[in-house]
């Protein structure tokens, strides 16, 4: 395997990047959501954390029993355990990214994993 | 812990979420070079890969010995032992999100990994 690889993604509703960049220890996913759509479906996770990061527009995201609103420059961590459904506000699309790791996987990061040269 | 947390991240040149919301499984960060502007150090990692989006912007990346010319949407993966140093173009500045996890720990993802309810 080569040492990196990059690619530039598409205006498309949903792009996984896992198999796309070779990822082995997160997949990641960049989704919009039209004005007045939401998720499907309500789902939770078995074992991995989800990150999500709000790059556009404007929506709101149920998790459990709470309605969080969501803005561009949100950042959410949700338990695996957690419910959750993301929906775009009735005017604006939701443009969003949603990051799965495993619980718990992160050892040393930044100052204790890096090699500075 | 409860089983959410959310955070609006400021304009600042770095931002690092990992102790903000409580990650377990990945530190992210967002980063704006102003224009002309480099990472001071290049570096590689110990045991995670890193995922780069590239939010707005352009630059270069060197990776190796490969120059990786960046613009808003791309997305670079590499691996821990790459030699790797972010450099704004001279005229713009470059944002980016950089994703660390260890290399390797990701199991099941999405439809294996998710509990549709």
């Amino acid at each position: 395997m080569n040492n990196f690889k990059k690619v530039s993604i598409a205006e498309v509703a949903r792009q996984e990047l896992h198999d796309v960049l070779g990822l082995t220890g997160a997949e990641v996913s960049v989704n919009t959501l039209p004005a007045g759509v939401g998720v499907p479906f309500v789902h939770s996770h078995k074992q991995n954390e989800e990150i999500y990061a709000i790059l556009d527009g404007q929506g709101t995201a149920v998790i459990d029993s709470a309605s969080v609103s969501l803005k561009a420059g949100d950042w959410i961590r949700i338990s695996p355990s957690a419910k959750r459904q993301f929906f775009a506000s009735a005017d604006t699309e939701l443009k969003y990214l949603c990051i799965q790791v495993k619980e718990g996987s992160l050892e040393g990061y930044t100052l204790t994993d890096a090699i500075v040269l």
